[in-house]
């Protein structure tokens, strides 16, 4: 097969984006779909780990390497940002982590910029599509180009590729848990473990980050359950509008408790429509045995749909790692140049 | 919005084409999704119920009226066949229902008349993709029109919608629970009940047809199997090929050791490749509690696809009913009316 190369700046490469390398290089022949997709770096921009500029092209593979080798790359000529207002290129890959406090940070600028150049963009961020999903998509809109994020929310679950191929169904609310972190803890407060012993292990685990507020406080849940409503429901809201409540006040108590009612504590997102308008909210609930909420252990994620024209519909994965979440952003540049 | 007018042959008029006609004339304002098409049948051929052909379009609601006000239509002037190869139409609407023995029966002749003719089809019948999916499909492709089942496996569930969307991911294996009589009847053994009561309950809620062998005996599910392994792993199976056993021998006893057990016995479909080939087979299983095929209860279904560069994915509906059904057929017309 011929492969359609596309030319990106990367914003990014950290275990995604190296992944992601992998998966296009030495591991290739584990993944026919790959088949036809060539991606050519233009620009590879970390934020701590300097980056690669070269206007004729970066071989994937050795960049790879260096980056193992050397535990980063040298100082980067330019930032991601001048990259993609200075460079030609076909596509963002923006595969930085997600800034809350930033309001989607220099993740949202990045992707304003490719698009408003007429770039595509496909994002691991949750920021752009949690805070200004509604411009961003207009804007894509009017230069023609596609603005997808699949690994925003559950990782490469094919969330929003089935949102868009959707017909006639309209989505009148949203629930799920998404939030790897949290559904450890509350596992292994389950267990009998305390919560500063449950979070200490999940960062020896690797579930946690070193600094796990961004999931305990439940604000990596209000970014997908934003993500998720912006996109299903046109809900025009961002994290910091979301009723969020994280798992920091539940206790060993509560959740035995619970487990005595033949139930478990689990944080649980929602976003319906209310007086004309969505509201979202994060809280940490009851959910009964028996009910599929109930079965999300581990890593897993669930997602429930509703519709005007049909029952609810559900979506799970069950143990996603690192390749999940990188083949998320790699369906996303099928898809890309599969139309360009 | 202005509507776009898809003339259709109807062959099949009953619960579920009652309730498609329902949604689209008195319960339209319910589904906005519906807004932009109309169907307008210039025949409505039933299998035993009489039948309508009028080559200047029927009227939906009227003919709705009719069917109920008399319990069907007049002796048909035609059969669904000689409309499908004589009159003009844009898709052939096949809502008859399944024939095991005959190998799809009525349905895959009207299929194939509809095809050859370069009409496209919308069916909620499981015989011509569990028996001849390659043939079909092939077909569909060489006259560019659409052959869309999405009804054939879990009511409305837009499961070929999203493989039809899915970008770089193979499907390597495929599990599910798919037939609600035998789901029902296997809960009601937990009960307590025998199997020739739990059966007649079956029959009496309307889960069970008169002759419940095609559910209990497991060909639903292999049919149903068969259309899954076709359409994602190019399996060129049918139901005659599926090993298949149903839950005719499963004791109450075999549940209440299993119950015991802390597991539930289901009727599990799978299918996976072995030796360059694709398998499927329908079995009672024992399933662990915990395990989303655990929670799978009443009418509910669930759909667990195993992919090469995505971990497992689950698609689970919970409590469809003939809107869900019917609204798989309306998804399909939908698509071929965004496309003609």
């Amino acid at each position: 097969m011929k492969r359609k190369k596309l030319r990106v700046v990367m914003a990014g490469f950290g275990n995604v984006g190296q992944k992601m390398a992998a998966m296009l290089t030495g591991e290739r022949d584990r993944y026919p779909g790959l088949a036809g997709l060539e991606l050519e770096p233009v620009a590879i921009v970390t934020g701590r780990h300097g980056g690669l500029v070269d206007p004729k092209g970066i071989d994937l593979g050795r960049a790879l390497a260096q980056y193992r080798e050397q535990g980063g790359f040298p100082a980067a000529p330019m930032t991601a940002l001048q990259a993609l207002e200075t460079l030609d290129y076909d596509a963002l890959v923006e595969i930085s982590t997600l800034d809350i406090a930033g309001r989607g940070g220099l993740a949202m600028a990045h992707v304003r910029a490719a698009l408003e150049r007429g770039r595509h963009v496909a994002t691991a961020n949750k920021g752009p599509a949690a805070f200004a999903y509604a411009e961003l998509a207009a804007l894509a809109r009017k230069k023609n180009v596609r603005f997808l994020f699949e690994s925003a929310v559950m990782d490469g679950t094919p969330i929003f590729c089935l949102g868009r191929a959707l017909r006639g169904l309209n989505v009148t609310g949203i629930s799920g848990i998404f939030n790897t972190t949290t559904n450890f803890v509350l596992s292994r407060l389950e267990a009998g473990e305390s919560m500063a012993s449950a979070v200490k292990t999940a960062q020896q685990l690797g579930f946690a980050e070193a600094d796990p507020a961004n999931d305990l406080e439940g604000w990596d849940s209000s970014a997908k359950v934003s993500v998720l409503a912006n996109f299903f429901m046109d809900a025009g809201i961002d994290p910091l509008r979301v009723d969020r409540r994280g798992i920091t006040g539940v206790t060993a108590d509560d959740v035995a408790r619970a487990r005595a009612a033949g139930r478990r504590i689990k944080l649980v997102c929602r976003a319906w429509r209310e007086n004309g308008r969505v509201r979202a909210e994060v809280k940490p609930r009851e959910v009964e045995a028996g009910h599929y909420f109930s079965a999300v252990n581990g890593r897993a994620a669930a997602l429930r749909l509703e519709f005007d024209m049909l029952g609810p519909l559900w979506l799970l994965e069950e143990n996603p790692d690192l390749m999940d979440t990188a083949s998320g952003v790699l369906q996303d540049l099928l898809a890309i140049a599969s139309e360009s």
